[in-house]
């Protein structure tokens, strides 16, 4: 073990932050600007983001996210080579800033998805969306979550993928399916049953289906507590009879499972660390706020209640971080499946973390910590999404403790 | 003691359960049919909370909020004569709906500021301003907080009411002024100093404020975690040159602490137990909500990580709750001042527990949760302003440690 | 609902805390001088609390905790009269010294043994032991949980309680039989089977057995933490082949539940109010220790952190001790059957409350707080127990759980 | 950065591991049943693990903790020459079991005083007590928190350290002297004032006082909530104008806090990390005994509840692990000045979740938890004092705050 960065890991994040500090922080005012300026219809591209998106892809500081991989290689669509580990720690600088993330190409859902292509993806989906997606052009949605059952029980997952002729035809209710509100987003992977008579977990399947397929309908944009999060959006989507070739099935019936396994470990990744991004940013607006403040007679920063806040925010956003690294390292060198112990471990450790983190920072800030002008309310409406989204706490908590008992069974 | 409800309190608590049985809870889809109808102008009157307003104040249900009062009896003026301890037990039903209290006239700021001016107006100030509030006719704001400072130590607030001639003249900047945004708004309560040579707690003053004088100017609405809360809304407001008579202040110059603390008891009993309403509400739906899903071959309910938080949560709301009508009881019998500890306690514990049983409700619904279907994500915001508003935990707890304290202080 | 206190609640309470206050604090270095003076034999009777038992007894202040029943009615054994809720209040003062209850003859396992005898017993019962216990003559143990099963689950319980012609023949491990270290203990209630082939709840039965009965042989006293609790005692009992008259059967056959259902209401709390009295003297100890430190260039108790601790100890104290009268008052009324969620809820919640602020205390003593120079490691080795005795913490939440879930059930 | 351990790295601690199945385990019974066998007199050797330290030593797994340190090397006097961070997995293995880490001559305070010796002694002090306890032929203390005063802020240390001739000559009063009761304890290292009128941190010096000197009384040990810690124990020794050499004094006046900065940071490692190991053995006995009892018609593990806490017990051992593994390869890389931050977070982190996880098991366990028979209780009390012990956890937050309120003083 060795917890000094290594050169090449500070080399990217390195990049990173420098990128970060010469564009992405001095456009925030003016990516609020347009946002602002598009007053009631808040689902449109953001100008300044296709031009950093630019800057960024002229860096070289584009698709960071894909790991090199001999088994997956193909020389036509790679990324920049990054191991899961030097890319999470270049993920938690994106993390800090809401639209980060995408500046490099690298923002949910469509990393998931352009794994998913290139594991699984036949010649045929590369091309046509795998490729328009690595260059940036389009984006796209993962449809996974039903609202008619607990979709933390994946096998209970209803909307049915039906073969006809040469087509399949897809009828079911969709919601949490994210970017759908992106006039960019083009393309949506859907789970669904291709056979509720098999094992239980090969009832499943995933499908490419084009959301201007006729009967997708996109019926409404879920608010996160207040906020609409446009233009990327959450939203309900009816699938009514969408017929789309049969050459969209991902890498055959009944293997939905096996794909959604092949999916997490990355995205959970880079999800948590750009939670320990969020975390740091709310402990450092937290910090600032309470040394600008006079409160009976001193700083509210001499108050001795918020050093020991201070101190546990430190300390669990450190120790949160070492374990999503270390997850990150083991899917280099072991894999996804060997790592899952880990995985599961962080998509539990880093909303927690956060959440306490924002909380106090919400505190600290009076007023103004529940409202807009910190940010820190609508960070805390995010990251509350992540003790749900892609299974909750208590799914993956079973998850660890079941290995953990495991390994005493026969005792 | 005697923990079994007199005839009384049930008497006046069963009412109010009737009439929000009969007409509160069947009038919600019409109440949210109507707000969504405004489209973007929300900030409007809703029709079916007038028609509410005319039944319970035809049934006598109306301003129940304020106590009797020996001291300040006014023949012309008065409620509907319940104790604190009564209204409590009638306030946690009222608070079950986000609009309830107001159907019964009983909602924040008014109460409040009908307080203040019942106890403390001239008879110009009551017959001008008490009169149409305790009709239903106005409703009004109370302008304390400020963005500059930190309010939660009140000597720091800097709004300046400046003698001038037979006019007061007011400049300042306030936030967090709640209910500005309702079109029935006509009237605001403004702290400000008047003196900032005199004593710490003799520089600030009460003012009476109309809304439509020069000078006032809305600048915005803060969201609360997203939502606007319309049409109450909680504006930020700019007070610049305002002249009202010199008959507008109340009280007299210096003593708005005073009044300050008069208000307080009441209204954070109030507060408090309409936040266990809201407590028992996101109970209710979770536990009807894992009684209804299936996950792992059983339903969510049979987990007995559920069981746990059930149970934790209906111990600790039925303890607050205690201690709520306590703090009520001795109101009633020895008034705001012996009862500093407890409404103090409330202040805290109530949210406290609120935002636990939410958040575990919200975690219940998955996906459901934090978004507007189950209104659980946005009471959870509404309550986590509770830990802020009117003070937050750290002062209330250090005024409670310094109770605690003064007990040994020379041992 | 009133939160004063009636004089008749006064009355008992101030009688016992001048009793306290002039007897039983004085003699708490007697005590300890006593028990010390025994060396390495600590099994004995201490003289000091002979003495403030003969002088409670004289001046009525004895029995208190055994509440008057129409229905259980005997001329011969009564206690003082006072109900559940003003025993209550008493039984807080009491447990602010270890040795408190004893010394009013109310302390566990006697008062929940008397009560049975009183509630069950037959005559030559009541004559033959529950006489003496009242007088103070004796002590007994109540032997219920084993070391073989999980004893959360009480139909696990297996020690056999076989008829064998006029008499009972008894076979079982137990432990945790709390005070049979005592000389004076003389009696023990020993929960077994009758008919293992009976319904699930109508297997155990309840049986007196004298301790000098031949195959009775205590194996050990258990250590909590690392104390003794001497000279009462924890111990390991094994019943060998013990054989006691048949009219030492409580009741009859198969309704060892139906007593133990009884039984569990008082004890509970008296348990619970005596641990509030526990933590007011730990929240005593914290601020007065706090107050004679001086860290950092100022007093601790003028570091905010501690500011917080207080005032949630003082919040949490008093919403518990609030729950605890609302049982007790409860049980007076409408008995333990109705009460029994209330009851469920101040066991958890009692023992939680005061291992915090025990916890923060120790903390707040820096290395005196962990040794015996203060008493707190002590009272929280002793509170901790508690979280499992009569059933631990889950068991206690899965029944208040079910209880709020059966109110949906159908919904 | 990279998670894999090392081969060297696996190697020492492959073979501690190894030691410890072979020989440590299987002699706890022995241990105990020898403890056992001493009866009253507890303060003894105890035979087995002299035979112990015998084999470890001939192995050559001796002294593992002492780092290879070009500024401090010296050919006579040298570990095995592990780093820090190898020594630190070691660690974790060999505070499995309370007595472990002594088989290795691998326990404090000796490996505090060891390196304080090494680093800062003299050729003199070296030959004397450096020699032997390197040989393991003694053991010593370390004499620095004394009950009359905050000693969280070291500057209030009261013992004076007087010159007298060629004599220093100390009296004073201290406490939680660790090892003390141990036959085999020669010497001690004292804190203590020898200017009072120095600057605030050069009015400390450290000296080496022989326990046979006279005017050195142990007073009593103090139990840990009710445990004696014996044969090693925490004693309160009474300095009565004991007189020492002026050659026993280290390094030079007014240095003792230079020496005790240079003291703290492996030390804290060591603890931190066999925490980490009495957390992974209380995890173990945790599900272990969940999977071996039944309740309400199932496996205890099988109670979702339990999931949940087995869940997080890994998530926090696992981050906590993690930190003071880096902290360890900190001070190996940079030393302990830099490492200062990770330093004082561990040792707030590894207590707060090993008592978590020892509270579950406890309650895992029932009445079996808080007695002797599963150590749990034990560990318990030891690790409690850990969150006192060489500072509390307020002070080392104090730290952690200031360092990070540090980052932007001036923004």
């Amino acid at each position: 073990m060795d917890f000094t960065m290594s050169d090449r890991q500070r080399y990217w994040r390195d990049r990173v932050i420098a990128f970060m500090d010469a564009h992405v922080y001095p456009a925030i005012p003016t990516y609020d600007a347009q946002m602002e300026g598009f007053g009631a219809n808040r689902w449109q591209v953001v100008p300044v983001l296709e031009e950093l998106k630019a800057k960024a892809k002229a860096e070289g500081l584009w698709n960071l996210f894909l790991p090199p991989s001999a088994e997956h290689d193909d020389d036509e669509f790679h990324g920049a080579g990054l191991t899961n580990l030097e890319y999470a720690m270049c993920s938690e600088q994106m993390g800090r800033v809401g639209f980060g993330s995408e500046v490099f190409n690298c923002s949910a859902p469509d990393t998931g998805n352009m794994e998913v292509l290139h594991r699984y993806g036949s010649r045929y989906q590369k091309e046509t969306w795998l490729r328009p997606l690595m260059a940036g052009q389009i984006r796209s949605a993962f449809l996974m979550t039903e609202p008619a059952v607990a979709s933390s029980d994946a096998t209970n997952i209803e909307t049915s993928i039906r073969r006809d002729g040469n087509d399949y035809v897809i009828n079911g209710r969709k919601w949490w399916s994210s970017g759908v509100g992106d006039p960019r987003c083009k393309i949506a992977i859907v789970m669904g049953k291709t056979d509720t008579g098999a094992a239980k977990h090969m009832q499943q399947s995933q499908i490419l289906v084009p959301l201007d397929a006729p009967g997708v309908k996109i019926l409404r944009h879920l608010p996160v507590f207040g906020f609409d999060d446009a233009p990327h959006g959450h939203s309900e989507v009816l699938l009514e009879n969408v017929r789309v070739p049969a050459e969209n099935l991902i890498l055959g019936e009944g293997r939905g499972f096996e794909i959604a396994q092949g999916r997490l470990g990355p995205g959970r990744i880079h999800h948590c660390m750009r939670t320990i991004g969020v975390a740091e940013v709310a402990l450092e607006k937290m910090i600032k706020r309470i040394q600008s403040r006079v409160a009976f007679g001193k700083r509210v920063s001499e108050h001795s209640v918020w050093e020991q806040r201070i101190a546990e925010a430190r300390i669990d956003i450190e120790m949160t971080r070492l374990l999503c690294l270390k997850a990150a390292d083991m899917m280099d060198k072991v894999g996804n499946k060997v790592a899952k112990l880990e995985i599961a471990m962080i998509k539990v450790a880093a909303p927690r973390v956060a959440l306490k983190v924002i909380d106090d920072a919400i505190q600290a800030h009076g007023g103004g910590g529940v409202t807009t002008d910190f940010g820190l309310a609508k960070a805390y409406a995010h990251i509350r999404t992540l003790r749900l989204a892609d299974g909750p706490d208590e799914v993956h908590n079973r998850s660890i403790a079941r290995m953990e008992m495991g390994k005493y069974v026969n005792h």
